[in-house]
């Protein structure tokens, strides 16, 4: 590359010649904010969310229950080495180098179901980023279930043409020794698998604890995979920034999660695209590309919800030979059959490509998290927006405020966001449920609530999201996009959680205030008995009945407050 | 493609079999939202948007005075031809399908130099969701300056190849005739040019006017874009949305921008990259990549700011043979060399590659914009973030409120936002600039600020960032990201406008104190006078001089106030 400058004097020739390709790697290298990789914290959490992603989505799929271990080590004053291993089925040799160093390469993009990874993009970034920031290569290793050897491949991403550069390639003993942690974070018995994938990525980064660090990513994991066993270990050279001064340096972390359920969640199921979801566009597209021999045939194949009798009242409907050869149409043709199709009633599309966690499974994971005294959660049933199916899950936990000053001193309510089971962190600001949350009138359920703001209050809301598209804001996958049949759904299942929590609320308002008043007429218990037996004439003796009658009337109206 | 369901038992091979490659434009249809396409109002919008950057960007670069015109037919119940055309250079006929109808494709990714076009995407994507929508194909229409043809080009985007499918290809006469209109809104002239390229898509849209439409988004085109001329045509099939009723419905609308300079901005100048802006990843790239045959020549040709005699310092320094041959270095070579860099003082890049709009012509951008009686305006000096100059320029205009009723009912002030000369109208939210102006303390100035929020005041704020890579949020382009040196220079720039409005204010508080204390006395001065006649015995006629005399001091008084 010659120095160039160019200034105002171009033809439309000159222009010509400089116009190329950009590969798709290098306009992510150069707009990597968009991957979640634009400062060194918020990397480390970006590539420890994508190979956690990728190595629950490959135990579920293998039905295997999911035995996970994430290690950051720390090399230099703002590098580390993540590597995060599975028991899960492995990955076969051949996939392996474009599986891990090439943008847009998957297998779940082109399907409808649901899963944690959906663009074939994370992890590659992962070690796109690595690269560019230490010049280093990703490591897999791998042994599949069933064979004998295991393979270690060392790869990086040539960002010019988006493809894997093969650095090593050689046959190892699997069986890499996980540490594992007991309750208190000691060391406890060393986990190995017979079979998985380990990736190690060595990357710029800063290691930080709170509200948007690997710890919390991973703790939110744990409570919304209950089925999943987690151990983390991180090796600092120095003390992480955020510890307390004068606190002993703990200089390394070691933490299991050990797994609450033994079963994995339902296996989600591949669907269709529904017909009222295809833009005529894509509608012409599909019809070109089938490979069924009639426009009718193509109709009931290749859409969920349009039987062999549907197909045949909608081509009739459209005036269009049901016998016709689908990629010979002319558009007039394909544009009534799409207006017809708009017009026809059909089921809505199935719903078993989703696996919500239940409603049941929601409260187990707050009460892990918070010990409040009110829980409660909801299931929405699946709906879809522009022909996805989607399903939106609310649990709330209220803690009683424990004094007056926690009462009055009050701060919003912890909002976690969570999309097919993945936890999300940053970007709340974007995120519809956030919208939804701020959208929501919380007065009317007893919590205060400042305009525009989250709600205030001991309260924490957890809120999923699952799809078989989720629609993030940006390739980060860290909100999701402010589509109205989205925030819809999210204000229902919100507005029914908030009537529950506010009869709670009132309830404990009265009984509060009944105690209150009961307190007062204790107090008075006695006096009113001596006054009794005054005016009475009864003997001492008579005045412990007496006020036992009365705490005892006292008690049952308070029954009926 | 027959029905499939999958369910969990996948195996390592299974798996495999379903890995594919992920073209761009499959990802970006499935996440057109990302592009700025998803509502059909926000898509008419983003499609003016890439066009008219497109054709501002050519006529800059070819020196022409850029004259543009943007048609809006409604052909459909939520259906609109867009049509945008230029006097520009004209494109090669080769290269129209690429540009037109393929996803990262084009001159200006590749360059450090500030332009409204980066990414290669736009044009391309607008085309493709017409297609996607309607079915129809982009027709571009061009004629290169001096040569005797034109031709048009119809093109759609193979989405499983990101690539172009011609569908016609024909020789025209070129004259387009575009509708002008006269100031009052009347057809005027009709305007051609010899030479321009026009590009037509029709698309599911929906015209809606306001604070997000088509119409601001040009109002405010022609405010920063001061040499540019602009004819804005709309035909609709019924009234637009919004329209108040009983209002004779306008089924078309004439507008014409005509332009208040003769001179284009400065030509701007193509740069290399800064060495402190390349990470050791992209240096090791770099060195693979070179055309020079040492290492000490690669560090002074490809970078800015490295002599001939930096580069053999820092070669020394690094402990590296100067004469080495840059593609032969071992990784711990290269990394010594980057950390000398890192070390080595180096002037900041040249700024010459950005073009801000420069204070006077601020000032006049928001003279034309709003009737107020204070204007002031900075451009900082460029400074760096990761390597990418930038420059941040703002204006502030305050109107006095007319009447207590005004200044008690405040609304938030009105916050203009602007990258590279393009007005951004969405996701203002998300922006780095709105950012800054809700984290400056804005009561220290004068104006009343909610917690968290924009201030409130009759203020009309217009940001503008110039780079040579302005970091967006996505590819829509519509809020930029929040890099802290990015935060900082925008809060540093809003601060010295804010200190300027808030001299302004404090001496408008303290007239109209003199103004409100002087009234009192004014009313007194007849009473004193009568007072100071009888107590010194003075003939009636001298209580005139005595008035006189008393309101002089008053006024002179006035004025030290």
């Amino acid at each position: 590359m010659a120095k160039r400058t160019s200034a105002a004097g171009e033809t439309a020739e000159s222009m010509a010649r400089r116009q190329r390709d950009i590969s798709v790697s290098e306009f992510f290298l150069k707009n990597r904010h968009l991957l979640g990789f634009d400062s060194p914290r918020r990397a480390l959490m970006t590539a420890v969310k994508e190979a956690v992603d990728n190595s629950l989505d490959a135990c579920e799929e293998a039905g295997i229950l999911p035995e996970i271990m994430v290690e950051l080590e720390q090399t230099g004053d703002n590098r580390f080495r993540v590597t995060v291993a599975d028991n899960g089925p492995g990955i076969v040799k051949a996939q392996i180098p474009k599986i891990f160093a090439k943008l847009l390469y998957g297998s779940k993009f082109h399907r409808l179901r649901m899963s944690r990874g959906q663009q074939g993009i994370g992890i590659s970034a992962a070690g796109m980023y690595g690269q560019l920031t230490t010049g280093s290569a990703t490591v897999i290793r791998s042994r599949t279930k069933g064979s004998a050897a295991a393979h270690q491949i060392s790869v990086q991403i040539d960002t010019r043409q988006n493809k894997p550069t093969i650095l090593s390639d050689v046959s190892v003993d699997w069986l890499p020794v996980f540490p594992s942690a007991t309750a208190d974070g000691k060391p406890g018995d060393p986990v190995s698998y017979k079979h998985g994938t380990s990736v190690a990525i060595e990357m710029e980064a800063a290691y930080v604890r709170g509200k948007l660090s690997v710890d919390e990513f991973l703790k939110q994991c744990a409570i919304v995979n209950p089925h999943l066993s987690l151990h983390y270990a991180v090796t600092l050279k120095k003390p992480a920034k955020g510890e307390a001064e004068g606190e002993a340096p703990s200089d390394s972390i070691r933490q299991s999660f050990h797994r609450a359920v033994k079963k994995l969640p339902p296996p989600a199921v591949e669907i269709m695209p529904h017909p009222h979801g295809v833009e005529l566009g894509l509608l012409m597209q599909m019809l070109k590309d089938t490979e069924s021999r009639t426009l009718r045939s193509a109709l009931a194949s290749d859409f969920s919800r349009i039987s062999q009798q549907t197909a045949l009242d909608i081509c009739v409907a459209a005036k269009v030979d049901p016998k016709a050869r689908p990629d010979k149409l002319g558009p007039g043709e394909i544009e009534a059959v799409y207006k017809t199709i708009q017009q026809t009633k059909l089921m809505r599309p199935p719903t078993d490509c989703l696996a919500p966690i239940g409603e049941e499974e929601i409260l187990a994971g707050l009460k892990k998290e918070i010990d409040a005294d009110f829980y409660t959660s909801v299931t929405r049933d699946p709906t879809v927006y522009r022909g996805n199916p989607f399903q939106i899950e609310v649990g709330m936990a209220y803690a009683k405020p424990q004094s007056d000053e926690e009462l009055n001193n009050e701060n919003p309510v912890r909002l976690l966001r969570f999309a097919n089971r993945v936890p999300l962190l940053y970007m709340g600001g974007a995120c519809a449920i956030t919208k939804a949350m701020v959208g929501v009138n919380w007065k009317a359920y007893g919590l205060a609530q400042p305009k525009g703001s989250l709600p205030l209050g001991p309260v924490v809301v957890s809120v999923h999201m699952a799809s078989v598209w989720v629609p993030f804001t940006s390739e980060s996958k860290d909100a999701i996009a402010n589509y109205p049949e989205i925030i819809q759904e999210l204000t229902l299942a919100l507005q029914e959680c908030g009537r529950r929590l506010s009869i709670n609320i009132s309830r404990r308002k009265r009984e509060a205030e009944a105690e209150r008043k009961r307190g007062y007429i204790e107090k008075y218990i006695p006096h009113l008995a001596t006054g009794l037996k005054d005016i009475l004439s009864l003997p001492e003796k008579d005045k412990a009945k007496i006020e036992s009658d009365l705490k005892k009337m006292l008690e049952k109206t308070h029954l009926e407050v």
